[in-house]
């Protein structure tokens, strides 16, 4: 192993951490993931920093909190000025190449009011969030071009809309077509083989533009987007863990007396009315299993292919999740709940540097957050983290078993302006923050206008009892907003200058010949 | 009266509420500004948002907080997201002139990062902050063109740097030319006559602006960087106060024996030695007395004007001032720390509308802030105020006497990662910041890293008693620790939306036929 040249950041989508087999789950069986896990560091407690993809992956891209990068939820796009991974790869001569998904949008109205054309080089980098992309696959989102679509009607996959007809619906057992949208039909295997899968499409694509890099250095982000929603894969993974495995759903009657106001609200949701049945439960989940063995699989072909090329000595690799998926959790669907279903990731983190062989397979209890996927990378490429605008911190002193002294909670937030529970709670939109402060004992979630929740970590790691209301907490209650205070006091604002740069600013006056005050 | 179609916004630099007449001094006699007070309503608790110039005039012209734009000290740019008071009204085809200082730096890197050529219209309006430039005048601070020293010069005050040299130095007895930044010196009359002083150049140019535009509406900011140092003044005005009047120091033992230290810390700063003597307020106060009455009598001239072209019926007119000035006040000089005589301001607001006849000369004592601006122009010429992304009100329901529901504090803050203070306290660069709240009753200042100060304002008005180590007044502030971690939650981020278009963009899945959670 030696000093990392370069960066393979794969990430999933809506994958929860206990779904992996090296996080414990006890069916489901991910021996890829399991063996980066014996090569790097297993983050036990990793969180992202919003339960919703876009806000998530803009807090993964930019290393910074939805609180300072202002893009709190999907099709939210980033200020300009925010900077992306991209933009601190890009001066050193490395391309960030993206194979697969985003949920990144241009900011198109700040673009237009600085004068700057899309079409520009400089353009370019801000409609895709400073990424080059080899193959993007967004799902069905509108993007301007939908490779994978191209791929399918390529090989006579002969719709419209292939990634809906073919890839996310089946033949029922009277040869009609159906929607995978629908989690009835989660049972059904896709129309299209597992070799002309998204999850295969994009891990060839990745496969490829590797083997072109050569020897030149390379960054690459693999962003699958499964396991999301559609619930539907392809054969034999649509029927692999069906039977198997029965989801214990985290719910009791303790929840139901102290339920949150706002999560009593979001179950009126449709996903949360459709998750909330027991049938949803079972039928779906074995799909999502599947979804997940495929993406193993497909995984295990691109590392084979890295070991082959030499390049697993080499290469800094990240394996993690935009969010999880609540599975019924909390009589919940989907994620953006600040609960740790939602908000807890898989982190896996391979530093190929020799002075990280004394902690490989290790599992870390130590916080980590998606912010620190940034400097992580920087620190491994031995280029500046920016710490005067980059909030998260370097995984690698964690890697390579320095003493450092670590944060001791993590941060994630929730602006849920634009759901449905907004509008039942008569909130306005500008008033629907939610903040997360995790900590070893801790659950505590700050709702604006609203009183907070509050769970005992110790005797309630499945936050079932809501103790925001208990008049014996106020303590505890008070200690977390001062925490958060402190938190949200720290954000990273000044961001124009360096650290370095602020130092050498002291006295500027007297520097410029200036005496100020003399008598 | 009528509906407001210009907009006449006039800032002084350094000017203390208290040094005007319609503010209770007691000497200086200011019949211009008192004339505004009688035609507008004066606010008489108006807070800055930062005490020094460069942060809060960017809170001024973006309506935002120092904690929301990131500028929090002089030569710190604003990132190029954020939008100034000239970016709002350019989009309905009024410039924003500029008369005098901005204090304003464009983020250079930033546009380099996003390929906007400074030459271009964009980059032309990043470079001057959204301003169309008529003259621009920042004392000697390094700009792309001194207009005041080519006006000199072309006047024949021939030097390499005339506003240094005439404009603020002097001839002492022997006929030697001493330098008017040494406040020794304030006593001399400057070397350039009134009519050729600083303020007399600004106010020439504004009124030949005006003038100018004749029938068709503008915006003009009138920006005087006085009464700010050097504190030297032309005959008479150097002579006018000289011995008529003793600043009653604001000082006593009580404050000593509670000092803060990071007051304490400030104190060692030149300024802070030189005015801490009795001799320097006793020998500068009425240098700067001359240059406020100086700024009133052409003021004078401006507002003649006006009436004169009947401009004085249609045009909005705000008057304010970007900080205070200590003058040896807790033994102080120059501003920053968040005591009220840095941080209060005159305001004074000329609504010509019909509808605000019921409040001319009226005295507000709710709270204004600098952030209350852009608003207040905005609203005043019928244009949508922006409220996704300005921080501050408009203050038009209070000039039109309507029914409101207003604040009850003031926010400034305090980076003091640039001065002396940090290094005496071993901060880092990233970690100075204060933050004031001001309510009716208490002045509490929030201090990362030290204990904050408190002050009980019904008891001590001029804020000498520090509460804030206390344990008598623990509860206080952790009050005010709630108010703080609220309003730095409430911060505007999501930027991107309009409210109106958040609305529009509940249930976006379902509105694009995505039936999340479907069964």
């Amino acid at each position: 192993m030696s000093r990392a040249r370069n960066v393979l950041f794969i990430m999933c989508d809506q994958l929860r951490a206990d779904y992996l087999s090296c996080y414990g789950h006890p069916v489901l069986h991910t021996p890829a993931i399991d063996s980066l896990a014996a090569r790097g560091v297993r983050f036990e407690r990793a969180f992202v920093q919003a339960g919703v993809c876009g806000a998530s992956r803009m807090s993964f891209y930019t290393g910074r909190y939805n609180f300072s990068h202002g893009a709190t939820w999907n099709f939210v796009p980033l200020p300009i000025s925010e900077r992306t991974l991209g933009d601190y790869l890009a001066p050193h001569g490395l391309d960030l190449a993206l194979c697969g998904k985003t949920h990144y949008v241009p900011n198109v109205a700040e673009m237009k009011l600085r004068g700057i054309d899309p079409r520009s080089p400089f353009g370019e980098s801000l409609m895709t969030g400073g990424f080059r992309t080899v193959v993007r696959h967004e799902g069905d989102l509108p993007v301007p071009r939908h490779f994978y679509n191209e791929y399918l009607r390529a090989k006579g996959y002969d719709t419209d809309n292939p990634w809906q007809h073919w890839a996310n619906s089946a033949s029922d057992a009277s040869g009609h077509l159906v929607d995978g949208m629908a989690m009835r039909n989660a049972h059904l295997p896709a129309r299209v083989p597992d070799a002309d899968s998204e999850t295969a499409f994009v891990t060839d694509a990745a496969i490829d533009y590797i083997r072109e890099q050569g020897d030149a250095p390379w960054a690459l982000h693999v962003s699958y987007i499964k396991p999301h929603w559609p619930y539907i894969v392809s054969a034999p993974y649509h029927d692999l863990y069906r039977g198997r495995y029965e989801h214990p759903v985290n719910r009791s009657d303790i929840e139901e007396q102290t339920l949150h106001p706002a999560v009593a609200a979001h179950r009126s949701l449709r996903a949360c009315v459709s998750w909330a049945r027991e049938e949803t439960v079972r039928h779906v989940v074995p799909a999502y299993m599947g979804l997940i063995r495929q993406i193993d699989d497909h995984l295990g072909r691109l590392l084979a292919t890295l070991e082959t090329l030499g390049r697993l000595d080499d290469t800094l690799i990240v394996f993690t999740a935009d969010h999880g998926d609540f599975l019924g959790d909390h009589g919940l669907g989907e994620k953006e709940i600040l609960y740790d279903e939602a908000m807890r990731v898989p982190l896996i983190v391979v530093d190929p540097d020799a002075r990280a062989d004394a902690t490989r397979g290790r599992v870390e209890s130590r916080f980590a957050e998606a912010i620190d996927v940034v400097p992580t990378v920087l620190d491994a490429l031995g280029l500046d983290t920016a710490p005067h605008i980059v909030e998260g911190r370097s995984l690698l002193p964690i890697t390579r078993n320095e003493a450092v002294a670590w944060r001791d909670q993590a941060v994630a937030e929730l602006d849920y302006s634009f759901l449905h529970m907004r509008t039942a709670l008569g909130r306005p939109a500008h008033g629907c923050h939610a903040t997360m402060i995790r900590t070893d004992d801790w659950k505590f979630v700050d709702w604006e206008g609203m009183r907070p929740q509050l769970f005992d970590l110790a005797s309630d790691p499945r936050e079932q009892r809501d103790l925001g209301a208990d008049p014996r907490c106020a303590g505890v209650v008070e200690a977390m907003r001062v925490r958060l205070n402190d938190w949200r006091g720290a954000r990273k604002r000044r961001t124009a200058y360096t650290h370095a740069e602020a130092d050498a600013m002291l006295y500027p006056a007297d520097k410029a010949g200036v005496m100020i005050g003399l008598w």
